[in-house]
Order: structure tokens, then C-alpha cells, then sequence
């Protein structure tokens, strides 16, 4: 199959790869529909994480299913599904509680941006809809795989409230998610931290009441003038580096709860201020799989469109450029299609 | 008066000091009935804190009002209270929403081990008996200015449930407690990590159903063993050192949260681990304000008993030896009379 591959920091390709094969009785393979760039792709592609050359990239996507291993009693070749980047058996005492994250028998999709993605716990990820859907709604199906379910276990983790004032440290397309998160779990106030006219525009329509474009202290500063110096209920942190962590605990108010679901780099926590002020912190990799139904009946009803993250749709062939164009700002999301 | 001053490390005398005066309409003074030593008494006197020679030490106490400031309406000269070591007015934004440890108005009890000491936000900050309670309940009284308010703050910052199992980490005055707190919260299984016989026996008083008396690793391990491979649900962290904060995310499962009470000293917080296990960090200084009511009802009623964990009492003028027997281990707390 055709599939997007890295060789080296900055070194992305398409190329033939052989096709997922099924070897475990929970496995599927997923023809894919769409597929997408995510900013935690561009760690490696900036030399930031180890690269073993010739690995296919992307984990997140939508398809039909082809092929189904033998325990995969809830799904047949034809269906429509949603894959979770994370996948989980949905069964085990952790993803019992919600923590499907650290389901016992974790995966994850490694050829998304291809054409066909292995899914190891099928059974226990994937969630269907009835047929086809219409083509206007991929991208936000496309976009629960991971970045609009990751923006919402930030708002989840926060503790996000009825009337609250959120702030959401980063613009990304995870970032934009958190501020429609946020909005939709009832904040009254949502304060999107952004520098740049465009992601400003989807913060608005998203539900962002504030948008503050300063950064750091100056950033800080403006938040606390906005919340009469009383700091933001709930913080979600859509970044992951120092800087951003360190913007997130600034903001938030004693007894407040920072939500986080940047992976961490270097990130050093400022436990000083998190024990003088009860600011607590919570999150991580999200358990797709726990909010995909809810995300997808608000998706399917309207009431939220998450897809409007894509800005830049580009056939499969072309993911080279995807990821350049998002590693220089120039594109949000980039969405694929092989 | 007569008061417990610090004056290097290893340096503690009883000698006398100006009494406390009222200097705000929210100050109020008390007459010490009881105080006690603090683990957190320890850092300085261990040298790990700056100190100012000569300064008074001690933030827990109970006592008889002896004087009130113009605005203290609820209190009166006569009145026997008990004084949270953080004081706060009980009415800020911050109180408002639970988060009374970051009150705008914030103070801290600074001559506790001594005959006086002035409360800076008497009305918010006291809570009063109904009369002068039996010598008997001294103990526990006195253990609800900070010991017994801090191990219940982890408890509830790690989300103990009915049905849960909690690890405590650290058998001090605190941990106990916070065996006590989780018990009373309905963990069925209260897990903690004690290698000295007699504080295992007060756990075990206090409602331990288990007790590991390994630590790091191997500790680790016994908890794994005890909870079938999966962790704990709540891990309340009682100490503050890199090692046991590492403990603690080590016993907790994926989803869980940590509970943190002991003040953190050069701490590195497992980002990664939290990151990719959702294990939350919650807690940090306890709003002893928060909770007195309930713990104070708690008390009289004869539902818990915290005042067990005093295994030595002295007279004031032997402060420095309490500080001995702590430093040393040979006692868990030590209660001063003045």
C-alpha cells in the first residue's frame, strides 16, 4: 500500500510499504477514508523524539473496515467506523473506570496516513454509524480520532463547570477543541490564548468569549485583568512544553485544576505553586474511546463541528508537504486523503 | 511570654518573648491550652529552611480567646477554639469555592508552641466548642488545627471512594491520619507503607486493613501483589521527599490520583508517567477551615479519634526536647502544655 513514512527529522516520504495484515483475533484493518496530520507528529519530524527510518507515521483516521480477525464480533467489512488513536479493549479493570488510556492491552494506529490502518483491539475501539456518513461530515468525524476527544479530556480533566472561566493554553488544533470543549461543558468565560488572526477567527466561532495574544507574564497578566484578578477555574494545556505549562499554572487560580494533554517535553512542574495553591493537575493521553459516543452524537446532531480545524485538505501523495506546511504555521490541520 | 524559638538548626529554647498583640480589627488572641510539634517543625530544625534567629515556631494549637480586635463578632473573650494553622477570612473568592489555603487574606498561626497566639482572621479562620470540652478530647482537638485536617485534605484530594483502595505513603503523624481519613471515607482497602512497629499499630487502629512495610521498589511490588496487578485507586502522599512523591505514582493505577499533603522539598514530579497513565496530582496545603466543621462533629461524636497519634506530651519548657524525640524518631508527635 501506499503510506507516509519517516526516515529522518524533516525526511517524510510516500511510499510502498506491504499492506497490514491481520495476526491477532482482535485485530481489524481499516480501509482508510481520511486521515490527518497531528501536531504530535511534528515532535519527530523536528528531531525532537527517536525516529527508526522507514516507520510509517499517523494514528488518526476514519475508514471502512476490510478485514476483521476472529474475536471481532461487533464489526463486519463495510462498516463505517471511527478508529481511536488509542486503542483499548474497553473491557479491563482500567478501561472500567475510564482510564482507557492505560488499558492492559494498549495499541496504537502507526500507519493512519496510508491507506489502510491496523486495528489492534477492534472490538474494544472502534464505534460505527449508520452507513456512509455524507462527505461534509468527515472531517469532524475525522477529527474524533484524536484531536477533538484529546481537547475534551482537557476540558474534562480541568473540571471545566457550568458558568466557569476556562483558559486554553495553546492554538493548535488541539487547543481550538479545548475551547470548544469548554464551551459546550457550559464556561461561561473562554479565554483562548493566541497570537494568530486565523486560529483567533476558529477560537470565536468555537466559543471563545476572550482571546488574550500575549504570551508568558504579559499573557498571565492580561487573564488575571480579565477574571478581576481572581485567575481562570480551569486551565487546559494544549502545548506541552515548559513555557506553556508553566503559562497554564500562572493562570489559574488557587484551587484550580490544569488539564493537560500536550505530551510533555522537558517539562519541568512547578510543584512550589502547586501545593501552596491547591492547583492540582490532571489528564494525559486521552481515553478516546470513553467519550467517542457522546462526541459522536454531537457531532452527528450539529452540535459540534470540530472539523472546521482542517484548513488545507491534501491528497495522500502530498503529505510531504502537509507537514510542512503545518511545521511552518502555515496550515492548522492538515487533512489527508488517500 | 514564654515560647518556643528557633535559633539555628538543632537549635530550640523556651524563653520569653513579647505577648502578641492586636494589630488588626480581624486579630484575635488565644491562650494556648495545647500545642504541638509539626513534621514540618522539622525542616527547619533539620536545616533544610531559612531561619531567623529567634524567631517563635509552632502553627498548630487550641485555646480559651483571651482578646478580640473590633471586628471579630463571633468570638469572645472565655470562647475554647480551635485554630487552623492557616487562617483566612472564610469569605474571599477563593474560600468561596473551597480553596480557603488560598485565601486573599492568608495568615499562619506563628507562635503556636507558646503561652499566646495571635489568629489574624479570627472570624474566619476559628471554629468554637460549645463550652470548654473534656481534658480527654484535648488530643483530638488539637490534632484538627493541621495534623488530622491535612491527612483527610489527602483523602479527599485523591478521590478516596467508598469501595477504593487507598495507599498511604508516609507513617508520620500525617499518613496516620490520612489511614484515618480514608478509612472514614469507605475505602475498603486502606494500604500503608510503614516500616516502625508502633505507628503500624496505630494504622492499624486508625483502620489499615494492610500494612507494607517495604519501601521504593520493593514496596511497589507488595502493593501490585496485594491489589492483584492493578494499583491503587487513591494514593495519599503524606511527606514530601522526591522518593516518596515517586512511590506514590509508582502504587497508583492509571486513572488514579495522587493526593499530595507533605511539603514537597527538591521534588521532580514523574510527568511522564503522569502523562500517560492519567495519574492526577491533587492537594498540596490544607484549607484546615474547609473541613474543621465536619471533623469537628467527627470528633465529638467519637468517630475518629486523631489524638491517638500523640505518643509523648511535655511540658512546654521541654520543647527541645520534643524536637529531639521527633527528630529522632522516638516519638510520633509531641503535644506541649504551656
Amino acid at each position: 500500500m501506499r503510506a507516509t513514512t519517516i526516515h529522518a527529522a524533516g525526511d517524510i516520504r510516500v511510499e510502498e510499504v506491504p499492506d497490514p495484515t491481520i495476526t491477532s483475533p482482535t485485530d481489524a484493518i481499516v480501509k482508510v477514508t481520511a486521515s490527518c496530520i497531528c501536531g504530535s507528529d511534528l515532535w519527530p519530524y523536528r528531531g525532537f523524539n527517536d525516529i527508526t527510518p522507514g516507520d510509517t507515521i499517523g494514528h488518526e483516521c476514519i475508514g471502512v473496515v476490510e478485514e476483521v480477525g476472529s474475536e471481532v464480533s461487533d464489526f463486519k467489512a463495510g462498516d463505517f467506523v471511527i478508529v481511536p488513536f488509542d486503542h483499548c479493549d474497553n473491557t479491563c479493570t482500567h478501561c472500567r473506570v475510564g482510564a482507557h488510556a492505560g488499558c492492559v492491552n494498549l495499541g496504537f494506529t502507526t500507519s493512519g496516513q496510508a491507506e489502510y490502518a491496523l486495528v489492534t483491539q477492534a472490538n474494544g475501539s472502534m464505534v460505527k454509524t449508520d452507513g456512509v456518513p455524507d462527505r461534509s461530515l468527515l472531517p469532524s468525524l475525522l477529527a474524533l480520532s484524536d484531536v477533538m476527544a484529546t481537547g475534551w479530556h482537557a476540558a474534562v480533566s480541568a473540571g471545566v463547570t457550568k458558568g466557569s472561566t476556562a483558559v486554553v493554553v495553546g492554538d493548535g488544533a488541539v487547543g481550538l477543541c479545548g475551547v470548544l470543549a469548554a464551551a459546550q461543558l457550559g464556561a461561561e468565560r473562554v479565554i483562548a490564548m493566541s497570537r494568530h488572526e486565523p486560529r483567533q477567527a476558529i477560537a470565536r466561532q468555537f466559543g471563545a468569549t476572550h482571546i488574550v495574544a500575549e504570551r508568558d507574564k504579559e499573557g498571565a497578566d492580561r487573564i488575571k485583568e480579565i477574571t478581576d484578578g481572581v485567575g481562570a477555574d480551569a486551565v487546559l494545556e494544549c502545548v506541552g512544553t515548559d513555557q506553556s505549562i508553566k503559562t497554564a499554572f500562572a493562570v489559574a487560580r488557587p484551587g484550580a485544576t490544569v488539564g493537560f494533554v500536550g505530551v510533555p517535553h522537558d517539562v519541568e512542574l512547578p510543584v512550589r505553586r502547586m501545593f501552596q495553591k491547591n492547583i492540582g493537575l490532571a489528564g494525559g493521553m486521552a481515553p478516546v474511546r470513553k467519550y467517542l459516543p457522546e462526541l459522536l452524537d454531537l457531532t452527528l446532531s450539529g452540535a459540534i463541528d470540530p472539523g472546521l480545524v482542517f484548513d488545507l485538505t491534501l491528497p495522500l501523495d502530498q503529505s510531504p508537504e502537509g507537514y510542512r506546511a503545518m511545521d511552518e504555521r502555515r496550515a492548522i490541520k492538515v487533512l489527508l486523503e488517500p
